[in-house]
């Protein structure tokens, strides 16, 4: 029933922190049956500036974390994780994981007429240079041009998201994707999108704009398809979306309260609580 | 010989990160034959936007593998550390343990003419209310207004220190000191230092500007002194300033050689090798 392959088991999403509640919010949106456990790891955020070594071993303790709550698939919602983590934890788990980065990949890569493609991202989710691998696995005559923008995460989590200031810092990270004459840029980072209508006007309307929380959340959908995982609310006596509301619960390794304050601004249910754990306690175990 | 109050033993200090070498460079210019171990958590910076039980357990790990170094005494070289966990460590070890704040507090305190006081640091370190506390125990009549400053570390990593968005973000931050008429402004974050010259245009001549590091320096001097734990040359056969090297040695959680990088961009010696150690593992023991 709890082995990780129970379709009614809950849908596991992790990030650095708060940034992946947006990919948690569209999985709400496009599978409103699906429970969810989410981690946040506030104690260690932000992962953007750090090493692959550490993020892949931060991960791993998230994911052993994650299984003990019998998760039936995982949802890694950072890019930075999702660059650095996503393949060692593919092959180490029994149940599906996915990561936030081919989902925004295809779909920039189906948008793009022009074949330039542009990727803002922190640091590491650049350095790693797996957008463009992905990118060019797909069409091997695709241009990537990646941006590191260290300043969003910060400006944003300052509430100065339609502030001249980072429109300013905005026009000089991506005045050398214009001169390279983009056509499709990827918001490679969870914090992004709650900078779209800037980066709307910073980047014309000519530049498609691609989300990558939204494709994520499409390709999980698909994924439950495909193996049968999908909740079903019949076989627990409930009444789907009219029924049962769906479960989520939220953990956090640090500042509980700040973080529900945060996720209920956001998200369109309530979060009723949201409890602290000891993340370092979690065996890198897999 | 090494059980930490041997006087040639090296002194440990302790950061989040990059910012405490500012407090390392002090020591080693007023102390030139003093030994150092540093050690910066680069694997979970920053500490400002943290909680005190999170901070607390971060200092304590790391006192944990100070003091497996052997030093003779420890400088928490970190504004947010410093507010929330000196206290407990001072209680609970057995060589001297101090911090940032008591010497930027005492320097402000005898500076001061009107007895208004700014401080800007971290969220972490204003919300702790620590210069406060400090500062009403020295003059119960002193009006302190604190202001944190969470875009200042970022855009100082990312070189903005002499930029017009530094300076204009600057000018939002500061604007209710100003209106309180302050005459002194604490620097309560090791890496305000390398902003100075941009507040001091902002804060115009007539507000004086206290860097804590430069205290911290002379207050471990003159504590040094008082216990008779200076580093002697002559018991070791050294020739002081003139002979053998004082030894600096440097650890971190995450990215070694980034962080050795920025070390020999600001420390007049060069750092010769940084190693990377799993903090994680030293246990919460006093």
């Amino acid at each position: 029933m709890t082995d990780g392959r129970d379709k009614n088991a809950p849908i596991g999403v992790f990030d650095s922190g708060i940034g992946g509640l947006t990919v948690a919010r569209e999985i709400m949106r496009q599978m409103p049956d699906e429970d969810i456990v989410y981690f946040g790891d506030t104690a260690r955020v932000p992962y953007g500036s750090k090493s692959k070594d550490t993020i892949l071993r931060f991960s791993r303790q998230i994911v052993h974390f994650l299984r003990a709550k019998q998760v039936k698939a995982i949802v890694i919602a950072c890019n930075t994780a999702s660059a650095w983590a996503l393949d060692p934890l593919e092959q180490e788990q029994d149940i599906p994981v996915l990561g936030v980065i081919k989902a925004g990949a295809f779909t920039a890569a189906q948008t793009t007429a022009n074949g330039r493609i542009g990727v803002i991202a922190t640091r590491g989710t650049i350095d790693s240079g797996v957008y463009e691998q992905v990118l060019r696995g797909l069409n091997p005559g695709f241009q990537i041009f990646g941006k590191a923008c260290p300043l969003f995460v910060p400006l944003v989590e300052e509430g100065l998201t339609h502030d001249f200031i980072t429109e300013e810092i905005a026009r000089r990270y991506v005045k050398d994707l214009q001169y390279k004459g983009i056509d499709t840029l990827i918001l490679g980072c969870t914090h992004y999108p709650l900078l779209r209508t800037l980066l709307r006007k910073v980047m014309g309307e000519k530049v498609a704009l691609v989300n990558p929380a939204y494709e994520t959340a499409i390709e999980l959908k698909t994924l439950l398809v495909e193996k049968g995982l999908c909740h079903d609310p019949r076989s627990t006596g409930e009444g789907g979306a009219l029924g049962t509301p769906s479960s989520y619960r939220f953990y956090v390794s640090d500042l509980a309260a700040q973080f529900q304050e945060f996720a209920n601004s956001i998200l369109p249910y309530d979060v009723a609580g949201t409890e602290q754990i000891d993340i370092e306690q979690y065996g890198v175990s897999h």
